[in-house]
C-alpha cells in the first residue's frame, strides 16, 4: 500500500505488465521443481540506432523501482489464474503470492553511459527486467550533438507519445540525453524534469479584444508605485511600435493585443509572446512590443516570443533586426537579446539548419522527432538465459543473428593513453581483470584471429546496483546522470560520436569467452 | 481515492500529464476574469497516417475514465504553485482545486468508427482531451486486412513500446484495430483482451537434460487410470520419431526435450513447442513430436509449435509436411492440423507473404511493427479552439496548412443507395441536417466551386457521450468496438480500403461553413 501513495512507487510497473508467457513457464519451472534455481540473464543490442555508433544506458532508476515494488497483490493472482489451466495447483499460486526481489542481483552500467552492441547487465531470477539502451536518450543526445551546447533545448511531445504515460518516460529520457526542459508536467512532479510553456494559440485566438479583466492594473515591479491599466498602457505604446514598424495602428488584431496583455497581467516577469496566431509582421510582432515595452515601463523584461509556422530560421534574423531597431529607438537595451523560441516539426536537418552560425534562434521546441523517433521508433534489444546455477546457457539456433553469448561475464572499457575509448571487452565473471599497460589477447566479433590492445586505463562497466533486493549505493539523481551523458559522449573520439557513418567501436570478447562458445558450439554440433 | 483503489481508476491518466502552458493558460483565463467561459475544442487530424485512405477513432474510453476522474490533489497543486510566479494569488489555486468535469460536454465518433482527415470530436471546456485517431489501431487494421479473416494474429510488442504503461495502450488498440490476442498480461487484466504466450528460448535453454521433476507422473486426459512418467514416455516415442526422421536417437537436444516434457506436465491439455533454441530439424521438431506423440497416448493433443527465426513460410510449409507424413506414420490423424505459429520483425511484407495462398502459418506474432507503427510513428493530430461563449473562434495564420475552421459544428457521413461510403460532411451544428434522397451543396476543400451529392443515407457521426460530466450511454466494450471496426472497413469502399495509393476520402464543408470561414478570412485581411 505504501507504494500506492507514493506518486513514485505508483509510477512503478505494475507486475501483471509482462508478457503472459512469464506465467507460463514460471509454472512450466514450478511444476519442474525448479522455481527456485538462481538464473542469470544478460540485456543486449545488437545495433545501434539511427545510423549511429553509440547509445545511452538508461532504464536503472526504473528498474529498481520495478524490483523494489514488485509483489503480486490479490488481484493479480486472481487474474493469473483466470488465464491459466483450471486444474493448476493452488500451491503454484501460494508460490507466486511469495514472490519479491529479496534474491535478486542486479549489475548494470551506470544510469546515463555510453552502451555499444554487447552485454550489458545481468540480474539474478527469471523475470527480471533490467535496464538497457534507450532509444529517447540517444535521441535526445544526437539532437544536443547537432544542436551545440548553447542553445536551451525542450522537450514538448507529449502528445505525440503511446498512450497516456508512454510520455513520461519519453519526457524524462530526453532531459536525460541532453534538452534542458520539458513541457511534461508530470515529468517535473514525478521526476524532476525541469518544466517550461508558455501559452497556445487557443489562449490568443479566445480573445475578441472587447473584454475586460477585473482588474487591468499592474503594479511596478519594484513594489513601489502605484499601478498601471496594462491595456492602456500597451495601446499608447501600439501607436509608437506601428509609427515605428510603418504599420497603421488598426493592422495589430486586438484580440491578439488583449491575450497578450492578460497574459502579461498572470506572469509579469515572464510575459512571452506567441507571434503566429494571425500574421507576424503586421499583428503578432507589434502587439508583443506594444506589450513589452509597457511592460518595461514598469520595470519588467519579457522572456521571449515563440514562433510555430513558417521559415523559422528566416523569421528569427528578422525579428533579431526588428529588435535591434525598437532597442535603440525607445532606448530599451534589453528588447535586443530578448530570446526567440521557435517549434514545428523540426528534426534533425531542420535543427541543424536552425543551430547553424549566426542563427538567432535561442530556445528550440522539439516534440514529435524525439519521443517517438521517427528514424528509428524501436530499438531490437535482446534478454537472454546465459547461466542457470552458474552453469552457462547460450542459444545456439542455426540463425547465427540470434545466437547468444554464455555464461555470467563481465565487462570492461579499455581506454588509450589520451583518455580515448579504445573498445569494450567482455569475458567471463571469474577471469581477472585486464590490467592497464598490460597486452592483452582479444576476439573481435566474428574475427576468424584474436587481437592484442594494451590499454593505459582500465574501467569496470557493471555496477553492483541491487544485492540480494538491497540498493548497494544510492542511485544518481537525473541530474548527474544527466551530466554523465555530456561527460561520456566528450570521452568518445569524433569518428565514433559523428552521427552519420561513423566508425563501428568494437565489443570484444576475452580469450575465454571466445573459448567457451567454441566449445558449446562443437557440443552442440556433433 | 476511489479511483486510487480501483485498478481501472489506476489507469486513467494523471492530472498533471499535461503541458505546462495549460498550467500557465490557466492562471492567465484567471487573471483575465475568463476562467469560467465556455469553450469548445475540436480535435482532427490532416492527412491518414502509411499512406492511406483511413483512420480508426479510439481513445474515448481513456478520455471519459480521464475526465470522470479528472480532480487535482493537494500535491497536484503544490507542485504548480511550485512553478508558477511566486506571488500568484492564493485564490487562483483554490479555483484549480475546484475543478473536475461537471460543467464538461464532450462529443465524439464511436470508439472503431472509421475517421477522415476532418472534425471529430468536441468538448466543453479548456483542457479537454478528446478521443482521436489511433495509429496503433489504424495499424493493427491494416495489417488485418492484409492477413485476411483466417489467420490468428497475437501482439506481442510490450518489450517495444514505449516506457512501462505505453504497452497497454499498444495492446489495446491492436485488438481492437482487429487483432486476437496479446501477450500483455496486464491489457488483460485492465482491459479484457484476451491473452495468449506459451514460453521462450530461455525456458528452453535452461534445462540440460539432467533435471529430474519433483513429480513426473501425468494422469491420462479422461482422469480414468494410472499415470505415466511422461519424460520416459517421450523416449519411447523419440525412437520411433527418429527412425521415421532418418535422425540419431542422439541428435536432438536432450535439454530441449525436458524442458518440452517439463511445459507439457504443467500445459498437459495446452502443450506448444518452441522449435528453434537448438536446431529445428535435427532437435526442436523431433522432440516436440516426440512429447506431443506421448501426451497423444494419455488422450491430450498438442496446441501448436511456434517458429521465431529464418524462412518462416518455407519451415512452415515443410513442418506441415512432417506433420502429415508423421499423422499417417503413427495414425494421429489431430497431428496433421496442429497450428504453426510464427513470429520474428514481422512487418506489413512480410505478412503478406505470411498470408499468401497455400501459407501452412496459423498463428502471426507481431510485435515491434504493430505497436511502434515503423511506417510512421506518429500521427499529427490538431486540437483547437473553435468556438468560445458561443462564438466562433478560428486560426488565420499565414500558414494555410495550420489554419482551423471555426464554430461549433456537426458532422454527417453520407452513403450511397448501395450502403457504400460517398463523403463526409462537416456543418455548422445550428444547421439541419442534411435529408437522405435530398440534394445538398457542399465544398470540397480548396475547391473554387461547390458541388452537388445527393445521398441516399445519412449517418450522423458525432454522439453526445458526456454531458455536464454525466455519461450519456453506456460506452461498448471493447469487444463491441472491435466489431464495429470490421464492420466499418467493410462499408468502405475498395479504393478507399487499398492499403497503397487508395483514393482519397472526402470532407467537405457545408456552403453556411464554407461561407463563416470566407468572412472570418475577410475580417482578418481588411
Amino acid at each position: 500500500m505504501a507504494a500506492e501513495q507514493d506518486p513514485e512507487g505508483r509510477a512503478a510497473a505494475r507486475p501483471l505488465l509482462t508478457d503472459l508467457y512469464q506465467a507460463t513457464m514460471a509454472l512450466g519451472y514450478w511444476r519442474a521443481g525448479r522455481a527456485r534455481d538462481a538464473a542469470e540473464f544478460e540485456l543486449f543490442f545488437r545495433r545501434c540506432p539511427f545510423g549511429g555508433a553509440f547509445a545511452l544506458a538508461a532504464g536503472l532508476r526504473d528498474c529498481v523501482r520495478f524490483l523494489r515494488a514488485f509483489r503480486l497483490r490479490d488481484a493479480d493472482v486472481q487474474f493469473l489464474a483466470s488465464v491459466l489451466p483450471p486444474d493448476t495447483d493452488p500451491a503454484f499460486f501460494e508460490h507466486l503470492r511469495s514472490l519479491d526481489c529479496s534474491e535478486v542481483t542486479v549489475r548494470a552500467l551506470p544510469e546515463g553511459s555510453l552502451a555499444f552492441p554487447g552485454g550489458l547487465g545481468e540480474g539474478g531470477v527469471p523475470r527480471l527486467e533490467v535496464p538497457g539502451p534507450s532509444l529517447v536518450a540517444t535521441n535526445a543526445a544526437r539532437l544536443r550533438l547537432i544542436a551545440g551546447p548553447e542553445k536551451r533545448l525542450l522537450e514538448m511531445g507529449l502528445r505525440r507519445a503511446q498512450g497516456p504515460d508512454g510520455g513520461l518516460t519519453a519526457s524524462t529520457y530526453s532531459y536525460l540525453g541532453g534538452f534542458d526542459s520539458s513541457s511534461n508536467v508530470l515529468a517535473g512532479q514525478l521526476r524532476g524534469v525541469p518544466v517550461a510553456g508558455t501559452l497556445a494559440h487557443s489562449f490568443v485566438t479566445s480573445f475578441s479584444g472587447s473584454e475586460v479583466p477585473p482588474d487591468p492594473m499592474l503594479a511596478p515591479a519594484a513594489g513601489e508605485g502605484p499601478g498601471v491599466d496594462l491595456a492602456a498602457k500597451a495601446q499608447v505604446w501600439l501607436e509608437h511600435v506601428c509609427a515605428h514598424l510603418g504599420l497603421g495602428v488598426q493592422e495589430p488584431h486586438p484580440g491578439e493585443r488583449a491575450a497578450f496583455v492578460a497574459y502579461a497581467l498572470a506572469f509579469p516577469r515572464a510575459f512571452q509572446g506567441l507571434l503566429d496566431s494571425y500574421s507576424v509582421w503586421r499583428s503578432g510582432l507589434p502587439n508583443f512590443l506594444a506589450v513589452a515595452l509597457a511592460l518595461g515601463e514598469l520595470g519588467y523584461r519579457a522572456v521571449g516570443v515563440r514562433l510555430d509556422s513558417g521559415d523559422l530560421l528566416q523569421q528569427a534574423q528578422e525579428i533579431r533586426k526588428v529588435f535591434r531597431a525598437a532597442a535603440a529607438q525607445f532606448q530599451v537595451p534589453w528588447l535586443e537579446s530578448v530570446p526567440i523560441a521557435v517549434s514545428n516539426n523540426i528534426d534533425e536537418e531542420a535543427l541543424a539548419r536552425l543551430a547553424q552560425e549566426g542563427s538567432e534562434v535561442n530556445v528550440i521546441g522539439i516534440g514529435t522527432s524525439v519521443v517517438t523517433c521517427p528514424q528509428q521508433p524501436s530499438l531490437g534489444c535482446v534478454y537472454k538465459l546465459v547461466a542457470v546455477g552458474g552453469q552457462p546457457r547460450m542459444k545456439l539456433t542455426e540463425d547465427p543473428e540470434k545466437q547468444t553469448l554464455p555464461g555470467s561475464k563481465a565487462a570492461f572499457r579499455l581506454l588509450g593513453s589520451d583518455g580515448s575509448l579504445l573498445m569494450d571487452v567482455l569475458q567471463l565473471a571469474e577471469e581477472p581483470a585486464p590490467q592497464a599497460g598490460q597486452e592483452l589477447r582479444v576476439w573481435p566479433p566474428g574475427a576468424q584471429e584474436p587481437c592484442t590492445v594494451r590499454p593505459a586505463q582500465v574501467e569496470p562497466l557493471l555496477r553492483l546496483c541491487l544485492q540480494q533486493g538491497q540498493l548497494c549505493e544510492p542511485l544518481p539523481s537525473l541530474a548527474e546522470s544527466r551530466a554523465l551523458v555530456q561527460l561520456s559522449l566528450s570521452q568518445l573520439s569524433p569518428e565514433h560520436r559523428r552521427l552519420q557513418s561513423p566508425a563501428q567501436y568494437q565489443v570484444v570478447l576475452s580469450e575465454r569467452l571466445q573459448a567457451l562458445v567454441n566449445s558449446l558450439h562443437a557440443r552442440a554440433s556433433p
